[in-house]
């Protein structure tokens, strides 16, 4: 990231912008930033799924640059929700810059569980938690003052911020939606919003429902489902399937099975990890008999149990995924079990992994319950349009940032706010690193920071070695070995090619002697010309580069490599 | 293929029993095999489309060796319609086996465009057409008596097949909906298909909508689609993307534009293809003012031309990829164009391409108008559980072979038939390879044929170098190269390390000098052993990958490589 020196000009007398920075932007990998002289707050830090591209890649982490460079400024990182693509990276982060971190109890439980892993040994002791929620009023951080109320969304106790600034307020609503009737919150106090929103400067709102017509169902729409499931399938072996965090559905669930006499069995590290967090926080107030262990499972007949299980994306390596290839160590699947999905339909880019684990399902005899063949088995926790546009009405602020939708979405959030009458040019569609100013009232974008994702393969890996993968992946590796005397800087004739992912070699001897042969006669035509190694090299791989194409249509990634001696 | 040598051992006096083979199974990749005795018939041969782990693969045919091993047997091969996933690989196919292709005029055509290609020019002029079609009456091969009946479908002239073996009559009808108005077609003639369904033996039916509720909606509710975007946006640049083989969205499209004075600019390889084969054969009875190439679009105002363009699923390299990304040689996007997909919702496995074009055009200015903000722009050419039923009940087979759908779905079409009181076990579900012998009016499952697909990457390409990509891709390749001295057969000590995709070289010069130790460390050690090359080289490639994977918890691929001198 460019650090961007504008501010650092101002003479004290000369007030500074308000400055909000979009520095990991799109639906997950969550960071905004609030800047204002030297004062910063952060809001969110989440990691993001890997793309199509990013091959090999378990996950990336939104640019924590400008908070180091500034960490003399920063006041402090707020977090919205308990949700990883708000909070996931927040261990990362801590690594770098020791902030204090404003949150709710159980977001602080999902962090303080990461803190655990080995990785973070040497941070784990000086963390600073404070709790953010609408109990604890208003918070003083610099030249801010922050203030939190509730919000409705897939996971209790998600916060919507008043942030007011020397420049005004700010209402940030990260992931939310309108629900009436939830199962473990309170409704959003839509009053209370109204009574927030005196002169709004900017309303910092969630925008991924933009693209749907009409409200979300309420949760309390799937009451009736769970019942009517476990009466419907009494007799067998039974998988329900949803998001780990979810855990106003896991009340749902684990509430019918008490009713129907099973013992719930939390299967998979990230349901059990949540069952944990919730139970300690008291959101699911049942009985220890109302639960039970894989181990416990194993002496207890199908029918009394269900399995509340982890993988509802068809996510590789997930108990569900295990499960479905008859993989899973502690559970075995029955002919006839019944899996339910309460999770569809599903986010971008899964698809094709839930098909293939309900193919293996199907292949096994179990019987897979879903969106296609059962009603109400899920609502979504983001607001649909008729949601997104009653929250922008009621804020009526006089400038909209998008927040946490794709490209596409905070597109159609600015066309829906236009289309309710708002002037042109008062919504800011930003991407990664692009920031707003504003100033006596007025916004405008500043200039751009140069943002870089982290990527994380088990530890960080650079960007350039993904490129790599990328390519590899294509058409493979040719690796031309030309062994060099190091004494006398004399070519050896005799070259070497080691191949992987482009080309069968055992049926391809011609090909690769060719190659060779085009190697050796250009080492050939060098000799006595005092050619460097270096210029020979590029001039080996342009050449075998285009000999391979021409041959097979193919681009290997094509490596000379000198062997010195 | 293993081949089946199961028939051989009849002798004449016993009859044989009938055999289907599913050889290429699930949405895409059709083939279907009836062998009876000495006689073969083959129906569709398709291409198939890369599944997530087919890394750098182009598309896939299927196995046609049960064919090639066969072919003093084969009387003929069928082509249920022009989709590429029935008749794509059929050039491949003609390669190996000189086989008559019974096909109808639009099928015809497009094969013949592609035995066009360089590849095909020795086969080109051998190949043997049979017209196919409602009108051509009653066709003997060997055993066989083939007829062909009209369905509807998203190409005109779709067929279903009648085909009379001993055993009984078969129904074969690959994809297909019921539409009472569509635009090109006759409506499929259900007296038709009660006519000819009496004591049917089996019926081989799509299945691809037996998850989805209804019936589709016909072209027919299309119709005020593009007049009316045309009318909205009469002064915009407009493009509208679509199937390239949908010929009626086209015949939809061109009308409109025509009436509204815009002339037809067809954009992309496929689209232009399509549009020269449904003139060619009266499908698109528009003048040629209706339509301009690319080259007279230069020189026609935006308001004048409509583009017609390929990439409706985002395909990387289509025109439609390549237009929002500012790349595409002959047009340039202007500020405020509208980008029409008439192609949704998206099968499986697309919908992050598509959403990656859509940010482009977004990011470019343009609107994108698509089913989240504009009804009516697509209906599905798979009849839905409503169609599916229907044709099962008119056709009240013995048995039921679904097709032409995804595991999931084939059984959601078993459970479908099951649900409408068809006794267990009359629907067979078969994967590839599956064979179901008919014999006295009865099936039964046969033994399971051994397939392999075949993988095309420009040309055909191993499975083992498929299964090398993959692992290249998710974390790299290292290269450790040990000299050895050819002569005395001794190990040099200074060996090297090549390594791309697993970290990032210049940031981990101890670990490959680690990794060196100890390779030269595992070399020392051997001296004097008469240990043999082989079994070091394995010692070496094992500690390695213990090493790194414990340094670094990646598993790149990796290669010792004994370079000889």
């Amino acid at each position: 990231m460019k650090f961007n020196l504008g501010q650092k000009n101002t003479i004290n007398t000369i007030k500074p912008p308000l400055r909000f920075i979009a520095v990991g932007d799109g639906v997950t990998k969550n960071l905004s930033i609030y800047e204002y002289g030297d004062d910063i707050i952060a809001v969110d830090y989440g990691i993001g799924f890997p793309g199509v591209d990013d091959v090999g890649v378990d996950f990336i982490i939104p640019d924590m640059s400008y908070l180091v460079e500034n960490a003399h400024k920063v006041k402090g990182l707020l977090i919205s929700h308990a949700h990883a693509d708000h909070f996931g990276a927040v261990p990362h982060l801590l690594k770098e810059l020791n902030i204090p971190i404003y949150a709710n109890k159980i977001t602080q439980a999902y962090i303080k569980s990461m803190l655990e892993e080995k990785q973070f040994k040497s941070i784990r002791e000086n963390v600073k938690f404070h709790l953010l929620d609408p109990t604890v009023g208003e918070i003083r951080l610099g030249s801010f003052k922050v203030s939190a109320f509730g919000v409705n969304h897939s996971v209790p106790g998600s916060l919507g911020l008043v942030i007011d600034t020397p420049e005004g307020r700010i209402l940030h609503i990260a992931d939310f939606k309108i629900d009436p009737t939830p199962v473990l919150d309170q409704p959003m106090d839509l009053n209370k919003v109204k009574e927030l929103s005196k002169d709004i400067l900017c309303l910092v709102s969630d925008s991924l429902g933009a693209r749907t017509k009409g409200a979300v169902p309420s949760e309390k729409t799937l009451d009736h489902t769970f019942p009517t499931l476990f009466s419907k399938y009494e007799k067998s072996q039974l998988f329900i399937t949803t998001i780990s965090s979810n855990i106003s559905r896991m009340y749902q669930i684990i509430d019918a099975a008490v009713k129907a006499g099973r013992r719930v069995v939390p299967t998979g590290r990230s349901i059990d990890k949540s069952v944990k967090i919730a139970r300690a926080l008291g959101y699911l107030p049942f009985s220890d008999s109302a639960f039970a262990t894989l181990k416990e499972a194993r002496n207890l007949t199908p029918d009394s149990i269900v399995y509340l299980i982890a993988g509802c994306f068809g996510q590789r390596g997930s108990a569900l995924d295990r499960l479905s290839r008859g993989e899973h160590r502690d559970v075995y699947l029955e002919e006839g079990a019944i899996v339910i999905f309460s999770a569809e339909p599903n986010p971008p880019g899964v698809d094709l992994d839930v098909e293939d684990v309900c193919a293996n399902f199907v292949l096994a005899g179990a019987e897979v319950i879903d969106h296609t063949n059962f009603d109400n088995l899920h609502v979504s926790g983001h607001g649909h349009r008729e949601e997104l546009s009653k929250i922008a009405s009621i804020v009526n602020p006089k400038y909209y940032i998008p927040k946490g939708g794709s490209i596409v979405q905070m597109h159609a959030y600015a066309n829906m706010i236009y289309d309710m009458g708002v002037e042109k040019g008062k919504v800011f569609e930003l991407q990664e690193g692009e920031v707003i100013e504003f100033m006596d009232g007025v916004a405008k974008k500043g200039e751009r920071l140069e943002v870089h994702d982290q990527y994380f393969d088990g530890t960080s890996v650079s960007p350039i070695v993904i490129a790599d993968r990328r390519l590899l992946s294509q058409d493979g590796v040719f690796v031309v070995i030309v062994p060099i005397d190091d004494a006398n800087k004399e070519v050896f004739a005799r070259v070497d090619v080691v191949t992987r992912g482009f080309i069968y070699v055992k049926e391809s001897g011609k090909l690769v002697g060719e190659a060779k042969n085009l190697v050796n006669s250009l080492i050939s035509k060098s000799k006595g010309k005092n050619q460097d190694w270096g210029a020979l090299k590029s001039k080996i791989e342009y050449s075998i580069e285009k000999y391979l194409h021409k041959e097979t249509g193919r681009s290997p990634m094509v490596i000379v490599h000198g062997a010195k001696f």
